[in-house]
């Protein structure tokens, strides 16, 4: 059974909107900032939203970047240089590092934000003793290397428990966390503990925290609503209109409960937040990088030019592959997927493979 | 039991995106006319689609307008003066009056595409024999002067059974239709003879017609996704983001899920383009007239204003009192229609109140 905390009682402040604080509150949250140890693994615009939303309640927030070019202008600026470069730093809240075990070694909490297909290469330096650890994925893809989701990989390759996994879900853009628009974050863990400890550091002002025990279903909906998201940018680029993304996304979020349900089953909701509100945001919002994606393919570019013309990575390109094969082997009937697949795999006609795909939604 | 009659077989012509026909496929048009009678009521925009709609199909429709004005204009131009004047219609398609009992009389079909508010000064001129007609609502509103659905008002003040009845529902703003742009229209009816015949009329290159047994559900649902169109404009217009408006379309189809159940249980899948779709295309679509009144709200106009300013009937202005009152009757608790009526006739400032019902969403 889903077990839901509903950490938010108060309603936000509306400097949330307005982005504009009083003195009083910056006070407050000094004030009440946390020593919890916690750390960020990645340096991608979800991950500098994420160490954005941290130094709302940690006093210092340990972030492990890439590299030292980014380190260095991280600690020059103030700002990360590639991406969410709007969002200013205060460099005392910051404890940059490139070293994995560094980071690992000072913190109780590792939140990892990697893209999913950089992960094994950081992971795979690991030395240090990291068992007692909580680790957070807010990775929303397939680890290329043993063609599984995270929670799996973390299981498996380093004998990471459940118990000491947690997932971040829930339709939360980076660039909105950037302007301080109210976002609301899934957090999906099967200890209470955990749980209240990663809702007293994610909480605040403009992030509002939801629980759930629901680890496989939380990480599969966000990889598989980055691969529909492909599909409404492409249905956009073909020059489909809003009353057939609604039919579209409709079907999406049916074929998601079909799919869940094979992998993991569960008495889910599928239409709340973590699950239909992750796809909506990326399916319908023009920040949304996998829809990008779509509506370039939809607009005739091939796939391949489509990606490299892109600065980011769209996770759901890697995550149509596994998905796909995973939907065949479990025996699966996913029009959406398989029309996706066929796109970005087998070099299919995206306008032909629209043109059969409507005739199997309603 | 949801019972789902799937008609399309087969994929769509690419000339849907293209709005190019060949010549082959006019003349198949032609031949493949019917002689059903039909007639339309009303002269907004969706009339004017549903005109459009089954002139593809029909040699001649019936069309009752509300005024000479309106229908000298049409005879004149070929088009509606006032709603998708883009529309251009060949008169000998068309049997124009403004007699509802001249058009009821001479069909077998009579699609109801009135605002809900002015229904019932429409049917009271009611004198003709209509007993064995069958009557499609395609209004998507409370009736005033009964407070209740055009089904039951149709039922209990003309003595129309369900049976003789039918709903059409589904993501379709009028102006899509305009365009030839793909659309699912889902047409709900008791009689599998009534869904075959509304079928092989609706259905065409650019309409896919799907059936539904649930003639309440998806006629509560359409008047419902018209309130919850209000809020997410609200939403935009005070400054909340995509990934606000993510929670907030995901909470609404489970307020929707709860009303529908407690008005009329029925294992439905609200997660159907009729219910989750339609929700859709009205609260993110920039053609939802109920998301643009929402809009002007949150920007900090007047309800009175808002209303004035626009063009067109707001349905879920009128909607939200009676849901309101009903979902009081019926015990239920449902934040969104709470906080939007309380917004829309209750003089309650919109942005203290979104701030309140920010703590409710999950």
């Amino acid at each position: 059974m889903i077990f839901h905390l509903c950490f938010n009682i108060f309603a936000v402040d509306i400097s949330i909107m307005t982005k504009k604080k009083t003195h009083s509150e910056s006070l407050h949250h000094k004030k009440g900032k946390k020593d919890i140890s916690v750390g960020v693994v990645g340096s991608g615009s979800f991950a500098t939203a994420i160490v954005k939303m941290l130094v709302e309640n940690c006093k210092v927030v340990h972030w492990c970047v890439r590299s030292e070019f980014v380190k260095g202008a991280i600690e020059l600026r103030g700002h990360n240089p590639t991406y969410l470069t709007a969002v200013n730093f205060n460099l005392k809240n910051l404890k940059l590092t490139t070293d994995i075990n560094e980071l690992i070694s000072a913190c109780d909490i590792v939140v990892l934000a990697t893209p999913s297909i950089y992960l094994s290469d950081t992971l795979d330096k690991m030395k240090c003793d990291y068992k007692e650890k909580i680790f957070v994925s807010a990775i929303k893809g397939i680890i290329p290397k043993v063609n599984d989701v995270v929670a799996h990989y973390l299981r498996d390759e380093f004998k990471i428990g459940f118990r000491n996994q947690a997932v971040i879900a829930g339709p939360c853009h980076a660039e909105e966390v950037a302007m301080e628009r109210l976002s609301y974050l899934t957090i999906a863990t099967v200890e209470d503990k955990v749980a209240e400890k990663l809702e007293s550091i994610f909480n605040s002002d403009f992030i509002k925290v939801h629980g759930s025990k629901d680890i496989l279903g939380n990480e599969y909906s966000a990889i598989l609503k980055n691969i529909f998201a492909i599909g409404a940018g492409i249905a956009s680029g073909l020059g489909y209109g809003d009353n057939f993304t609604a039919v579209f996304v409709s079907n999406a979020i049916r074929e998601m409960e079909t799919f869940l349900e094979a992998i993991y089953e569960e008495p889910r909701d599928v239409n709340e937040s973590a699950y239909l509100g992750d796809l909506l945001v990326t399916a319908y919002s023009l920040f949304s990088r996998n829809r990008n994606l779509g509506n370039l393919i939809g607009k005739g570019y091939t796939v391949k030019s489509a990606i490299q013309s892109m600065n980011m990575v769209a996770e759901g390109y890697y995550a149509a592959d596994s998905i796909y094969k995973t939907s065949k082997q479990k025996g699966l009937k996913l029009p959406i997927i398989d029309c996706i697949y066929g796109i970005l795999y087998e070099g299919k006609n995206a306008e032909k493979q629209f043109r059969k795909l409507t005739a199997k939604l309603n």
